[in-house]
């Protein structure tokens, strides 16, 4: 990495305020590091669904005046380069796959444990995107069939359970219910009672603390679960800024998904012999900037044909 | 479809009988129909756990003694031509996708709701065999996460609440818990209480048999839905015995997904412009010929680009 930039995106300023922001940016970039080589174009990782046909922003709840704005075309005319626009999850799992957690690997899934749970699924070394570009919504897989409601219109999504927002909610559940009272202490005046607070208090050994991380550890052994036994992929990796609690809910996770996977129950490293094709299930390893090497990735790699293949082979 | 020869299959008598048994009626069926074209190979419909690479069955519940052997070697050595082995769940997706309900499209999902419930998915026209051939257990898609024990190790896979044996099972659990007096009558002294007449019950219009495929229904739409979140395929399809009954848990299952899935829910056929891509959940068209279509498929098609790179890109 040359250089990194960091704006604050001043949503509320507008569409054409952030594009022209983040086109100054790049601008400034590619002329001061003109000579460390060519410009292969320009990834953008972006919250939402991505038509990637027409580079298009068709959904996005943090960025609503963007629906059906042709984003890609605009920035490829004022950049007058390659722009590949790509949802901020698969620009992460695309990260991991080229220089992180799964650079060995051609085929593998990506949770991104942050405020939401996002996702990402890689095989023959490309993003999967799906029929509409939609695909990769592990969040949204369902782990509890009665749980708490998720903004998507379920219950019981991942999402609900292994997010930094459900690890607080949890603990506050945990209070409520006068179960808790380390939690209750540590929230009680405290502004940034945050899932990193909650994960302190778990290493530290309260009881109550733990037993969030665990919550999660088990809801992701069912999501991650369950597409071991539909995927067989040697690869699941785990991110997000909730991963570096890894510690806490990974040995829960771990035994929970010998008993929910018997894929994995006979493809876990420690059952195989050496050198056998086994599963793996590992920490993301580029930590926040996934996203941003996932993205540059993108404008090197020749179009998928798998989009072309789908396009043209949808069901009348 | 020239013949179709039906033998019954005597495990009991062992491995070589068995394989006897079927060369012997595949030679007499090839002689027989030798002037109808050339022979392109042999497909083979395997319950269990196959090894793509050797043709090898890794384990079979129902054929134990024909782990580690080497089948296809040792049928191709005896019909001297191309014989390719595969799970017969796989193969039924593979008929379903050449000649039944997703003959227009090259990517789909398949559920066969039989004793058990068995999946395959077909991606860029391919099976999907995942890293060890161990892809495709959508029956082991968890949708209640402490639910019914599973035969797997795990517990509510969806096996236990959309195959025949869990229908019969749900009727005898209602019977029990004394709120279905007319299951019970159906039961009490029917020796022949089973998915089909549960399904008779529940058309006649007996709540509590209804209610039973309800269930089904529900249990469909966690599991289907979530693959819907997961992968945005165009098709899914539902197969299998159980799938006659489709009048009986279809409406609680397009009702649910609407809730389940946001992606389906946006994508639904009524819900996009006539025209528009849309993801399709839909009913089995080959009946129980799906497989022996399928397998039939098998050797026509080039070996698949998918599984070698799978192999090659294991991460150690």
């Amino acid at each position: 990495m040359l250089e990194k930039v960091t704006t604050g995106t001043e949503v509320q300023l507008g569409r054409d305020h952030v594009i022209r922001e983040m086109c100054d940016a790049i601008q400034s970039l590619t002329t001061k590091h003109r000579s460390a080589g060519d410009l292969a174009g320009i990834g953008i990782g972006v919250p939402g669904f991505i038509d990637m046909d027409t580079g298009t922003i068709m959904r996005s709840p943090n960025l609503q005046d963007w629906a059906h704005f042709p984003v890609r075309q605009e920035i490829e005319r004022r950049l007058s380069t390659k722009v590949v626009l790509e949802n901020d999850a698969n620009a992460a799992a695309m990260g991991e796959k080229w220089l992180g957690a799964g650079r060995n690997t051609d085929h593998m899934a990506m949770y991104t444990l942050g405020t939401g749970v996002g996702g990402g699924i890689v095989i023959n070394g490309r993003l999967w995107h799906g029929m509409n570009g939609m695909a990769n919504e592990l969040g949204h897989f369902n782990v509890e069939s009665e749980g708490h409601p998720c903004g998507c219109g379920s219950r019981g999504c991942l999402e609900q359970y292994a997010s930094a927002t459900a690890i607080v909610r949890m603990a506050h559940e945990a209070i409520a219910s006068g179960n808790a009272p380390d939690l209750a202490d540590s929230a009680r005046g405290n502004v940034e009672f945050t899932s990193r607070g909650i994960y302190q208090l778990a290493i530290q050994g309260h009881a109550s603390a733990k037993k969030i991380y665990e919550q999660v550890g088990r809801a992701l052994a069912i999501g991650v679960g369950s597409m071991i036994n539909a995927l067989n992929l040697p690869m699941y990796v785990i991110g997000g800024g909730v991963s570096s609690a890894w510690d806490a809910f990974a040995p829960t996770m771990f035994q929970e998904l010998k008993t929910r996977s018997f894929i994995y129950s006979v493809t876990a490293p420690d059952r195989v012999e050496k050198g056998e094709k086994h599963t793996v299930v590992t920490i993301a390893l580029m930590g926040s900037d996934a996203g941003l090497y996932g993205a540059a990735r993108l404008p090197m790699l020749p179009p998928a044909a798998q989009t072309e293949a789908i396009r043209s082979s949808t069901p009348s």
